[in-house]
């Protein structure tokens, strides 16, 4: 517990070690009585890397964290793993006689608005949740952050288990607290992730052999946020990816090259985030790839990983006119990256909108831009805060110098806003 | 920092006082790999009794918290304050060439819901609040309710000031964390509280000369807390109210007498709440009053601190009734309620109603009823679990006998569901 920080906070009898009363002679003028409460809410959460979460032999799902007395388990189903899974995961409840109840929610960005918390909250009523008895969640980054978002606000909060079943989810929503939907507001629009909540889970329970089932655009989707890790964090994740990633997609992350690349996102977002869950800092490392995302993601129809990548990719080309790595690098960054397939450009990136992005970014990390970019060699980075329009003009025209060079044509995967 | 729990958790490199890979030994059947993230969110926050916030020799409300170069507010404000207040808080910020937005929330329990904090959203999203930017909300109990938990979602939290104006609120909302709305499922109907966070003020700025303003009812409403914890608490507060509390209401808890009713009460809740925000202890004995006033609330057009009493003058009579307190006390601390004029009893107090309190009761505490009741004299008290409904059957026969004995006759207030 924090001790009181001046002699003269008092502390209050009952409460020796949180509570203090200031003393007369420290209250500024004007100030009758005032009291300072101070304290430190632990927070502790695993992430876990399971085989056969769904074999019945494997009682984890069933068992963990059940309050005495209880076989029952509140889930929350992302809409394409019940129709993948649906069946498999309630044969395995019943196999070990717990009562499943069930909220699907559809994935996709378009999805992870309130209304469908409000469906979550309601289920969570019918149900009656005990303030201590966990929620699961299984599915994709939009579900997890939804119903996240939602056992936060459920009796001002009900503990809850996360269970990825996207790469996407695995790398990123897996590891950290960050919950939420996006708004809409009548007159401005969708804002993305405007609402939500720091809210841990108390696990993440993960199995990799979900990814057998992802389609190649999905397994790309989570590329974007690995990419990112691997330009600001590690010369070896990116490695990985320049030697195997292509290789590694095409088997849907299945075999041990796939399982090291997991890992070590998984070790590097952990690193990251860990100390800093609340964001006090704002500088962060891994807001890479998320300045023109957020802007990207609203107006074009595409995944959140793929607007990461496009926007790591101006990044890369901004770091390059600043002067921050060499040409040469940023075009071994972006062969990788259209080798992959992972997208690099969209027609919704004119100036206007990487504009408004930079202004969002300033808005939404306190006043100052903060934004991370690549400095001196894959792995290491910097921040910027003077980015100007003329500065983002230069580099779109930039980003289609590099494009041009590496012999982009718009790519398997986005390149004009239709879905495929 | 909390260290690692064993010492088969390594540290990892760029976070080794919060995130620990377990060593592969420790590891259970069928998991392949496995992190800990340990992390201590420090919460800090000042409750502070100021007198004339509104002068505009008092700069508090205009300086307080602004962050660096700019001269705005925004300000969530009560539609009673708006009508008493209005006039004088456009001109205070004028006067200090602050620009004032506002966003104007009616009180009151029935618009304590979703739509509420809607509004204030989306006030927020034109207004353009930096994450480190204080929202101030100026008013009673549930306009600070539902504010605090708008601003726990906005951009998943921005700091936000509280101003309590109603006696309620001053000893009650100001000091926690607890943040809400009412939720209205489909079919189940309303549900209090059932939708909101813990999310703490970074400061609590009282002004009781705010009171001056408040009717008799309003002022009735805070005395029902207060009594609460005059009852589990405090010998000296239950005098206190014994001896002065009517003339106190009277002048309005404008005074000396006053001034010391709300401090040790605002004391007294910080000692209660302090060590305890989260509720991980869940036997609690501010619960007091709390247990069949949820429905009660909700069934009946009653106030919060008028449930809150007549809940805490029923578990006067299981106390009695258990012999955990003499008669004699049951119908003294029943003559200073009815003398005060706090509602001791409504016509919505029937079996079916207050059994429906004790079984949401041991849903919201975890499967326990966990009830804090006073035991052996007034400032003790002592918890009940096995409460039965022949108990609350005999209990609601008890509370006639008592009531009939002190000449309750139906009281001024709210004695049939009407309201006044």
């Amino acid at each position: 517990m924090a001790p009181a920080k001046k002699s003269s906070h008092l502390p209050l009898p009952a409460a020796p070690n949180n509570v203090f009363e200031h003393a007369k002679q420290s209250l500024p003028d004007g100030v009758r009585k005032a009291w300072t409460n101070y304290y430190e809410l632990p927070v502790e959460y695993t992430v876990e890397i399971h085989a056969g979460l769904l074999d019945t032999a494997n009682d984890t799902l069933a068992t963990r964290f059940m309050p005495h007395g209880l076989r029952r388990r509140f889930c929350v189903i992302d809409a394409a793993v019940e129709r993948l899974y649906g069946d498999r995961i309630r044969a395995y409840f019943e196999h070990h006689q717990v009562r499943l109840a069930t909220v699907v929610v559809e994935g996709e960005e378009e999805n992870k608005r309130y209304f469908a918390a409000e469906k979550i909250f309601n289920g969570l009523c019918e149900f009656g949740l005990l303030r201590r008895e966990p929620m699961f969640v299984i599915g994709g980054g939009c579900v997890l952050d939804i119903a996240g978002f939602t056992a936060s606000m459920y009796r001002r909060g009900v503990p809850y288990v996360r269970v990825p079943t996207t790469l996407l989810a695995i790398v990123d929503a897996s590891v950290g607290v960050k919950c939420g939907v996006d708004w809409v507001h009548p007159s401005m629009g969708g804002l993305k992730n405007r609402m939500g909540s720091f809210y841990a889970p108390i696990c993440s329970l993960i199995d990799t052999s979900f990814m057998a089932t992802q389609d190649r655009r999905n397994l790309l989707n989570g590329m974007g946020e690995i990419m990112k890790l691997a330009l600001v964090r590690s010369a070896e994740l990116f490695e990985l990816l320049e030697q195997h990633g292509a290789a590694v997609v095409q088997r849907a992350f299945q075999g041990d090259v796939a399982d090291r690349i997991v890992e070590l996102s998984i070790a590097i977002m952990l690193e990251e985030l860990g100390p800093n869950l609340w964001e006090f800092q704002l500088e962060r490392c891994v807001d890479y790839g998320h300045t023109f995302s957020k802007i990207i993601e609203m107006r074009a129809p595409i995944m959140h990983g793929e607007a990461v990548n496009i926007d790591g990719f101006f990044c890369v080309v901004v770091a390059w006119k600043r002067g921050w790595i060499a040409r040469d690098l940023a075009v071994r960054i972006t062969r990788v990256m259209v080798g992959l397939g992972i997208p690099v450009w969209h027609a919704a990136c004119d100036a206007d909108a990487m504009w408004q992005g930079v202004q969002d970014g300033i808005e939404h990390r306190h006043g100052m831009l903060r934004m991370p970019v690549v400095k001196g060699e894959i792995g290491k980075f910097g921040f910027l805060n003077d980015v100007t329009r003329d500065e983002i003009e230069e580099a779109i025209e930039g980003a289609h110098d590099i494009l041009s060079t590496v012999g982009w044509h718009g790519g398997e995967v986005m390149a004009n806003g239709s879905k495929e």
